[in-house]
């Protein structure tokens, strides 16, 4: 029987502001869709704790035996340098100020972007897919919305209609503001704008000249809005309703909320059940801003080139380090608590060591059931990484015991035990034991003992004990070589 | 001074059939276009060759100091079976049997090819444009080719009209094919071909009801022939004509022909100035095929899962084995080939290691411009690889003899030679220093002769000996811990 039969997840809804029961719309299978990176500069680490939250969730999705399609796209168009549809496009400044094309820009953080992932051992989604792989399906999606009499064109470029989809649906459903309100409080347009109303945002817009990135459309040679292509990859790859929608904190608003009007005003359906949003990283206790210098990149980390940690780190550990707090809440990022973190992260992995040395008992003295149900009480209830954490350390605790064999376990549970913890920390965290203890130095400096050792006695022409220890080390791959000066040696 | 204006190249052009000077469209700029994998299975070993030839030519032009823009496609749609624009797609296919939605094929092979390539250390290409991702830039080439009168559309289908285009143009420029001996010889058409010729082929094809990747067209809801992505792509991001355009043997027909015709059809000129062509890997002596099991993929070099080889070889020692033939040469893929390769690699490697111990001497007795111009004459003649890396194991030969002071370089010329070797090696071919042999076991062995030792000082009573042996090692990184049966250690 596949674990998710035994299991009800429950998930806070940032849509009804709840905790709800996880209901998947056809059972057994859930679609998932994750709003990715706009690549046009390398990924900063806020975006991958982010994204990693979502991993998190996916691989327990995955763990209790659902068929998940995770889609998360690659926004390489349209994504413009302030929310107002104003600005220029984010890539095609990059683009301009490095005399590079759009393109190069986009897949030299594309390739940045997949590079981190993968050193944080975020599996791949299923579907990546990009804004300028989907210009057909956007405009088809405008068709559809101006066919409703929901948007309207002005010189080539089209605007959705805020206030005629306020009159029959709820704008501002997700994040809870209030469209009169907006309205009365937002600045008049200064006749620059072709809106109608500062509260419409983009489906379509013609290119100026200097615009590189460009396709022909109904109304202009142009591009597509920013929240135009989440509506239109997410639908074509998972149903106008689909189950879970999630991104950072800051996209609720206007992003995510401009998804669910489209949606609504294309498909005439509420497009997402369960909304999830996570939380922001903070570094040394503040907003990280690279105008500030209070910023650091996720590659930084690894290799110490940077000015605010005093040491390097490895990715497991800044995952280890990410996954104790909670996704919904703030987490801030220091050196400090990264070393506490990788204190965590030691010890954890030397307990997954030593477990291949406990032997079995005959009979069970601890209470493996209990365990594990408040490890996966934690996991269902809304993705708890921190309480699953602490359980770990609980484990930790276990396996100290067991291996004095104050406690013990049966063959049986002891296989079960292990399966378990092996199941949280690699395949739920995400955690890889591989953060490995460079030992070269210390065979070099201990063979030196030994060639010291093998000078003392040839002084002493004790010429037994010398052959002996250069025989012993030709048996341990050791080739010691006698020179004029000194004697070196070579690992076979 | 850029390094291209003291090295000309000379390349060999398929078109021409012979060596040429190379001389960019722009004076230090360089537009190439390498034909990347369809992603519907694993990537084999033979596309890992190809692109690996044009990572080195890449690299060898980036070297010299050009301003390379290289285009490597994703074909994601438009691949049928078979080359007479039969049989479904390849991609749709292998989505129909996992039961998966086409896009999730593209995902897993494109992760999976990007894996590969980075552990060969391939360079990711400055521009990876998808077939999918450019369905628009196709509609407008075919609606150019129909306005010209050199396609005809059947039943919502548009063609390439081959014979008309022959009427002005030469179809074969490429692969020699003479278009009247193929008409002759060919089977006359079974009356299930919608196309008025043979030769002709698709560059728009109407979905039949259980095609999933489809896109509206002026002509029917379809999908875009195979040949056109790379004419649409390549001049999107290169121009109407550019510099190189490289892909396997394999692609010159029909492939690269038809994009020829394409390109001449819609832009009326020649699309590319230099053809090149890698030739093909075979396996034990015989064409590589999963059917006959004769078929090994990448990672099963590393992995050692494979009934072909019977050792693991690292991506570096496969890398340094495939550029040890020329690009144009077919290469046979061995474990007693890549033995013989990994020694190679080791002894090179060796030498890059020994560089910082040599000591610069008054005179220079070694002719370091001669071996640097032979390097550079090597790679300059068509990129010959082979030949550049055995002079870099006559200046393995040097080193041994700066080592020995047999040989000297001032240090001027010693810095030079360095910068050389390191150069080559790393930067135009692409190695990694990183094949590092596990130590653990060694130092696990050479504690135990220590443990030994001073288990029979402490037999003897020769408390000081004993006491020494337990310091030094502490000393070393090791500490001692004796328990009730044995002494075992623990690395610091």
């Amino acid at each position: 029987m596949e674990l998710y039969k035994q299991h009800q997840i429950r998930i806070y809804n940032s849509l009804t502001k709840s905790k709800q029961e996880f209901k998947p719309i056809n059972d057994g299978n859930i679609g998932m869709y994750v709003c990715g990176p706009t690549v046009y500069s390398n990924v900063h680490l806020g975006n991958v704790r982010t994204f990693m939250s979502f991993d998190l969730i996916y691989r327990y999705l995955l763990h209790l035996g659902y068929k998940v399609r995770y889609v998360r796209n690659i926004t390489d168009a349209g994504h413009l340098e302030n929310d107002a549809d104003e600005g220029e496009d984010r890539i095609s400044k990059k683009a301009r100020l490095e005399k590079i094309e759009p393109m190069e820009v986009v897949q030299q953080y594309t390739v940045d972007f997949h590079n981190v992932m993968s050193k944080f051992n975020c599996l791949p989604p299923n579907i990546e897919p990009t804004a300028t792989g989907h210009i057909i399906e956007q405009i088809e999606i405008i068709k559809d919305i101006l066919d409703k009499g929901l948007a309207y064109i002005v010189d080539g470029s089209v605007y959705f209609d805020v206030l005629k989809y306020n009159e029959t649906a709820h704008y501002g459903v997700l994040s809870g503001r209030n469209i009169e309100d907006a309205i009365h409080n937002t600045r008049t347009l200064d006749g620059q704008s072709e809106k109608r109303n500062p509260q419409d945002f983009a489906l379509w817009k013609k290119a100026k000249p200097e615009h590189i990135m460009r396709w022909p459309s109904p109304w202009s040679i142009g591009f597509p809005g920013w929240h135009l292509e989440c509506t239109a990859m997410s639908t074509k790859y998972l149903g106008k309703q689909f189950d879970i929608h999630g991104g950072g904190m800051d996209l609720k608003f206007p992003h995510h909320e401009c998804e669910i009007a489209q949606s609504k005003a294309c498909f005439e359906k509420d497009p997402v059940n369960y909304w999830m949003h996570a939380n922001m990283l903070t570094l040394n206790g503040q907003k990280m801003a690279k105008s500030t210098g209070n910023n650091i990149l996720p590659n930084e980390i690894f290799t110490g080139e940077n000015t605010i940690l005093t040491k390097t780190f490895a990715p497991s550990v800044v995952r280890f380090f990410m996954l104790q707090a909670h996704y919904r809440s703030v987490l801030d990022f220091s050196g400090d608590a990264l070393e506490a973190a990788e204190k965590g992260f030691f010890k954890l992995m030397e307990a997954v060591n030593n477990l291949s040395s406990i032997k079995a008992g005959k009979i069970s003295t601890i209470d493996l059931n209990s365990w594990k149900d408040t490890c996966y009480n934690a996991m269902n209830d809304d993705f708890n990484s921190p309480i699953l954490i602490a359980q770990l350390f609980e484990a930790v605790r276990f396996v100290n015991l067991l291996k004095l064999e104050t406690e013990t376990l049966t063959q049986e549970d002891l296989t079960h035990f292990i399966k378990l913890i092996n199941s949280f920390i690699f395949e739920v965290l995400g955690l890889e034991n591989n953060v490995k203890k460079d030992t070269s130095a210390q065979l070099s400096g201990v063979v030196e003992v030994l060639i010291k050792l093998r000078n003392d006695a040839r002084a002493n022409k004790n010429w037994a004990l010398s052959d002996q220890i250069r025989d012993e080390l030709i048996e341990k791959g050791i080739q010691l070589k006698d020179g004029k000066e000194d004697t070196t040696f070579t690992v076979n």
